[in-house]
């Protein structure tokens, strides 16, 4: 099995050090591991923030473990060769078309929350956001009208067949959750989000197990403040899904312990294909100061472990022993605590 | 001055009832009113949710007053006949581009917000969202493309004309209230946003007292719920507003308090042409009951006063009229207490 490691910008390479760690002493057999540049690093190093060597790499790979792109230095640069054009790329180039974006609320942490208490500890809830179609990869760009104002366009497009993949990769994720699917669209604005529900709602009839329901997106976005423990999994588009899980994530409070996955069609010989990546950014503020938290990334490795490798037991594992640390009140600066990256990498090391 | 009220679906006619009873005791000179069809309730009357005639009334009124539009059992027309077209009708003929949404807390509310008392208590922000462009005009459908599949398609964009019209109307918001402006997009990977920001910059030189910041959506709705306390006016898209705008205001807590304006560029005698509707929806699950909360719909004539008619002395002592049955405990069921809508109205014109 081969496993990229690809650190990338700010706290990124702090935080894959440790999941690095956490991965060695699994000690697992025949694991091939390679190490790649992305973002502001690999415009540095080779003029292009996703090079081909990288991609080669990652295409190569059973899974992809991912730390974070984005460096300020980069903001002025063409958009090609802006670091967000890393993963963007990689979404694009591997075909990982469904991110799957879990927020429940950690034990004991409810304090972190901007929410009150009794309602941040309800959430825990799955976005299962669509990751490589709509406004992000239409026909885009900036065009001189006829009378000489400038227009920027991009066109947001769904085509059925990319609306029923995600839409199955949901309803099975609800399946195995408690059985409760909430579409978000815009339909009574957009056609696109019109298309997207009649399929939606194709696709729920071979899942008569699934209670689904359908939000409007700016309906969602208050739905998600006011009552966050009422959903299980929420399936939207690239757009309003970069939106909501973001929002979502924010409610738990602790965005240090989010971790994500993005998955493709392709197989590996255990699992599926796939990207694993903490949902914060690379936080240049921090970076380099060894006090990031590296819990995300750890638990970024944890997916790869279950939805990529298939050992399920592994990335239990290192799930236990993360919110045993945090339980014995081992916190990076983020959750109110002074543990530095290396020791929150001892801590969850001591406990495997 | 002639004002057009449309009440409108659901709660509509209920709420607009006691608006109208405000309006009468201010008992303002030379004041014409005129009542329109629109929503659900004009579709069966005149077959059309925003009819000619309608229409015509709101083109030759100064302001026009909005309830609600929404009824589930027009939701299987098509969209063209949908109550909603009747609101975005309006806004696109009358060329109302900016939307102005407060979402403020008020005083011993603060227990309704989902947010926690003390993050609640900060909130005092306005949001400026642009009402007549972006991916919801844009030329939009359904086709079949060449292999046979269905794709849904609605075209993002901005000209630079639009976004400078409305990044005035907000740099001078911002100068009436903090002084400072968040600009929201997605200019990582749009280029409609990269246009947006580009001319909110090229704008910003004309008012070198406003401090202006520029935050990706995404990290907009996670501030929102992080720290709402931290934005004075936000200025966005039609989109992003949409769901923005939304999600702040279930911030505050109490939807049933909270007005909202759409100005064009044309002018009364004493001010700006507008439409002025509550956030809150048609409610139809508590329509005809006379329960809804009219309050809402009283600050929208207050912003109806302020804005259109120039009568900033009217639109306070109204706001103050509601702000003092607010605290001597005269509160709808949504906020917790048990007036009805006939009481509340006369709550407020007694304290007129
Ligand atoms: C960096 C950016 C392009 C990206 C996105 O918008 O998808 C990020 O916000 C995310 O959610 O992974
Ligand atoms: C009803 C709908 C078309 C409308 C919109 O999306 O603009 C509403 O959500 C609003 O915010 O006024």
């Amino acid at each position: 099995m081969k496993i990229a490691l690809f650190a990338g910008d700010g706290i990124g390479p702090e935080i894959m050090a440790e999941a690095r760690r956490v991965l060695d002493a699994l000690d697992l057999p025949g694991l091939v591991l390679f190490e790649g540049d992305v973002g502001g690093a690999a415009w540095r190093a080779h003029g292009h923030p996703l090079p081909p060597e990288t991609l080669e790499m990652a295409r190569a790979a059973d899974a992809v473990l991912f730390g974070a792109v984005g460096d300020p230095e980069c903001d002025s640069l063409e958009r090609r060769l802006r670091p967000e054009q890393a993963i963007l790329g990689l979404r694009r180039e591997l075909d990982l078309f469904a991110n799957l974006r879990p927020a429940t609320m950690f034990e004991g942490l409810e304090d972190l929350s901007a929410l009150r208490p009794e309602i941040a500890r309800t959430i825990d809830l799955l976005i299962v956001r669509e990751l490589n179609g709509d406004v992000y990869f239409g026909e885009k760009g900036t065009r001189t009208l006829p009378d000489g104002r400038r227009q920027g366009h991009d066109l947001m497009s769904y085509a059925e067949d990319e609306v029923r993949r995600i839409a199955h990769v949901a309803f099975r994720a609800a399946q195995g959750r408690k059985g409760r699917l909430t579409s978000v669209d815009k339909a009574n604005v957009l056609e696109t989000s019109q298309l997207w529900r009649d399929v939606v709602i194709d696709v729920a009839a071979g899942y008569p197990d699934v209670a689904l329901t359908h939000l409007y997106v700016d309906n969602a976005a208050m739905q998600l403040v006011r009552d966050p423990g009422q959903f299980d999994v929420m399936v939207t588009g690239n757009l309003f899904g970069d939106i909501l899980s973001d929002q979502a994530s924010m409610c738990v409070g602790s965005i240090g312990l989010l971790a994500s996955a993005a998955l493709g069609a392709g197989r590996t010989r255990f699992g599926t294909r796939g990207l694993y990546e903490p949902i914060h950014g690379s936080a240049p503020d921090i970076a380099g100061r060894g006090i990031a938290n590296p819990m995300a990334m750890i638990l970024s490795l944890a997916m790869l472990l279950r939805h990529s490798l298939g050992r399920e037991a592994d990335a239990r594992r290192i799930e236990r022993a993360v919110a045993r640390a945090l339980a014995d009140g081992v916190k990076a600066a983020d959750l109110g605590g002074s543990a530095d990256t290396r020791a929150i990498g001892d801590a969850v090391l001591a406990r495997l």
